[in-house]
């Protein structure tokens, strides 16, 4: 059997069976959450990791190196930000060919000491290695808000029927933004930013964390694949509706057909889904500076996972759900 | 300029000053160490990551998946113990291709498991990436022996004149299995074992912070280039006594030519370099299991930063004195 007949979930279900620990001991939270954490002491460490692969999640020729630096660590950002986590330290592994450029490789290093720099992380290690294709891996830490002993955390497995389901910012302008710049868009058009230069809420992941929210997903996938995966956890399902969803304005006027598509499925954006009571979510809204909308609903257990639908509340069909970059 | 014309720590250098945050603050240990610590709450986090990647660092027709996961960890955990730290918990990224068969990425991580439980690692999280090449990428976090309030380390920069060096286990048997396992030796084979199945020696490194030991390294570049990564860090030169060397005996019969060679600069031991007083260091050599073998000296800053001498103290020539995988 082949990977691509499973998939990355299928692979990570399979792999993660070979390895994983049950959570317990000094593990509050282990595979299959935007972080992991554990205890160390009297606090706890966050802790994820993610790939960027020239050709697969950034085109060699397209995306600036310096935006390749910063997307590197932001990503890393967004899943401490879902876990209610505060970024401290990273650690950066280069994997380049012989025959690379010093100086792009320096303008990604720049980006992501941007990035570092705007999110409040410091670089303390990492590793270079020879490989016939670029990749960038980052290992992100953090730390979480502690009260008597325990940290407050948003997890995926936190969602209770009758929660509100709200999303940070705007949806679907990462996706946009790749098509535009698939089409020959300029890198410095803002529409084409949002796909190379993503900038995840901390703000708003703290503004939850105190307004007493705990559970949360990040953009990463697609909206409709990430409320799943929080369904998944939590023994529930989902009722997005479809025109209260803050298409990125700048898509409607650029692809008017697909609009909805992109923002349901298109993935990247690295806003926050948060999950919660509904006056807490509205206490969230009122603290942050980026705008919060509420979407939809958490239902009990049904199949689908999760349904979008339209304003009479009728089912509407979405293929592709979202991203798997493994499967055919 | 090409990244093969400034190699692998020309590259590390000028990426570094991008990114890299003066230590200070919370960072204790920072980029240039065998892993970087930072204080959180009342303990620290000592943490490193390693890749390995495929046709690079194994190749793949000849080293059995089992091992190649064995090993991505076991990479790491000698890192955390030349660092003095206890490895806890790991991240694991895995780049594939999706034409990858899923019944050996089930060997790699069942390999990666057995080592984990070997050293009391839990693996908690980590990223699987589609990519032209197959790499592994782990990160693993650890603790140290804290004593009012401060970590107990090995550092690099921790040599001062007039200590003595020495190492644990048996040197070059990597670079002569990787060798033998070329020509077509069995991958069962003792010989081959070391190159394929390292050992990193966590007893060893708690007996070292223990016995009061400051200074260690791993041997992973190989000795001469590694003893060289301390006397850069430490300000100090170093005499290496090549009839003291603790050559693996199989290395001696298999290839009598190259043995000498193979266990200075033939790298991927993962033993463990520690150096200090030499009172110190023989109480480290009656506590452990392992053999500890003094090796030399740390001297006076001179140039070149590490003489390897013969039996009558005259210097050795050593040609090609370690790896760096993307140096032409």
């Amino acid at each position: 059997m082949k990977v691509s007949e499973i998939g990355e979930f299928g692979l990570i279900e399979r792999l993660a069976a070979k390895v994983a620990q049950p959570v317990g001991g000094d593990v509050i939270v282990g595979i299959g959450d935007d972080a992991a954490v554990w205890r160390s002491g009297d606090r706890v460490v966050v802790a994820t990791t993610d790939t960027l692969v020239e050709g697969v999640h950034f085109l060699p020729n397209l995306a600036p190196w310096r935006d390749v630096g910063w997307k590197a660590l932001a990503v890393n950002v967004s899943d401490i930000a879902a876990m209610g986590g505060r970024p401290t330290f990273a650690l950066v592994t280069l994997a380049v060919p012989a025959s690379s450029r010093v100086s792009d490789l320096e303008e990604l290093y720049e980006g992501l000491g941007q990035c570092a720099e705007a999110y409040g992380v410091s670089v303390v290690g990492g590793d270079i290695v020879s490989a016939p294709q670029l990749s960038i891996t980052v290992a992100l830490l953090g730390d979480a808000v502690m009260d008597r002993g325990d940290p407050l955390l948003l997890r995926r497995d936190g969602a209770r029927e009758g929660d509100a389901i709200a999303v940070t910012g705007k949806l679907g302008g990462s996706a946009g933004g790749l098509r535009a710049l698939k089409a020959g868009t300029l890198v410095e058009d803002p529409r084409v930013r949002a796909h190379l230069h993503p900038q995840p809420s901390l703000e708003a992941a703290a503004a939850a964390v105190e307004a007493g929210l705990r559970c949360a997903i990040d953009v990463s996938d697609g909206l409709l694949q990430d409320v799943g995966h929080i369904c998944k956890m939590s023994g529930v399902s989902a009722v997005v509706r479809a025109d209260e969803l803050p298409v990125d304005p700048d898509l409607r006027d650029a692809y008017p057909d697909d609009a909805l598509h992109l923002a349901a499925a298109g993935g990247e954006d690295y806003e926050l889904v948060l999950v919660g009571e509904r006056d807490r979510i509205d206490r969230v809204a009122e603290t942050v500076v980026s705008p919060l909308t509420v979407i939809g609903e958490i239902v009990a257990r049904t199949e689908p996972l999760v349904s979008l639908v339209d304003e009479r509340g009728e089912a509407m069909s979405m293929p592709d759900a979202g991203w798997d970059h493994l499967r055919e």
